[in-house]
């Protein structure tokens, strides 16, 4: 079974590398780094470069897509090459998904029409804005669209979406693999949890429209 | 503020990227991915290769260094370009960290005698043998050392690093900006949790020794 994670300039690279670790657990899956081009594509930060060791063109046919989100998602809003083999292979899929802002790539190109999905806490109004159903989910299956909440939330989908794949035990396995045990030292990681403050200051500063009042 | 993280052929990917990002996160930090040599290093399953932006040389003084593990630890664990670095660099870190098994390099290089470390969970039988208390902690910091349970615990250990280098609602921000509000799927993420026979197959294809008995 072949996995292609697109990677493209400005992605999250934990968006893309939390599943990429989740589903090279699997036995017989093959988890294949896919952009525009061969070689190094660097992250928001500009500090991790992951290379691509396919081109789109070179993986015509994956079984399952998932694509990462972060600032470069704004670069694939329209139609282009991305958008494009995304929605190309979305034909043959057996699984198709998005993680943080990745959903908004999907929801663009038309693949999320009237589904439910969710994404990174600060694009759910984005997302509504692109014709979708957001749910304040970790991640949501609709039909064979899999989306994430942001960041970290690619791990928990990933897992999920193991599950569905190749059965509960070699989801339970690729779990203990990876000891995902998670004990945060602090309960932030939700606007629902996380002080009010911060929450406020962060979507202030926000590339996302805030909400209506 | 530096923070050095180190990458070495047939690491895993997810220990090196997951405090990259947690960090990436803090303001005023800069996380420089360093090796033997420029250019991507692949990771343990061949299929991730992260490129490094600086030898080991181009970073003398890093104020943290974080070595992440996988397979490839065991080529590190006698004198050699990244353990000698490691103690160089150790004599002026603020934090000197290890996700999983590049605990266990840490301990061969000398750096953790007669302190307390965890590990990945496999290995701790291991980390004994090199001098080292273990404990079954996600993380653990004693003096200036701070090392973490397996793969995804680096995301953990970041968070709880972060909070010591940049305060709490530092640390917070940054487990919100990557909402970090982890619900895995299934509670297997620990050899206490995970099905029995699950540990017991794992532990028997395992590359360290099983414990006494």
């Amino acid at each position: 079974m072949q996995v292609a994670i697109a990677l493209y300039d400005r992605f999250t690279v934990l968006d893309a590398i939390g599943p990429y670790q989740v589903l090279s657990e699997l036995p017989g899956v093959d988890v294949v780094l896919t952009a525009q081009r061969h070689g190094p594509v660097t992250d928001e930060r500009g500090g991790a470069a992951v290379s691509a060791v396919a081109t789109f063109d070179e993986v015509p046919r994956p079984d399952i897509v998932i694509v990462p989100g972060g600032p470069g998602q704004v670069d694939h809003m329209a139609p282009g090459p991305l958008p494009d083999w995304l929605v190309a292979v979305d034909q043959s899929t057996r699984w198709t998904a998005g993680v943080c802002t990745g959903v908004l790539i999907l929801a663009a190109a038309g693949l999320l029409e009237d589904r439910e999905a969710t994404t990174y806490w600060l694009a759910k109004e984005e997302l509504a804005r692109l014709g979708v159903k957001p749910r304040n989910d970790r991640y949501v299956f609709d039909g064979k669209y899999a989306t994430s909440a942001g960041v970290s939330a690619g791990i928990d989908m990933a897992l999920a979406l193991a599950a569905r794949i190749a059965g509960d035990d070699a989801a339970m396995a690729a779990q203990l693999g990876i000891e995902y045990d998670p004990q945060p030292p602090f309960n932030a990681g939700s606007p629902a949890t996380a002080p009010a403050a911060l929450v406020t200051a962060k979507r202030a500063a926000s590339r996302f429209r805030a909400p209506a009042q």
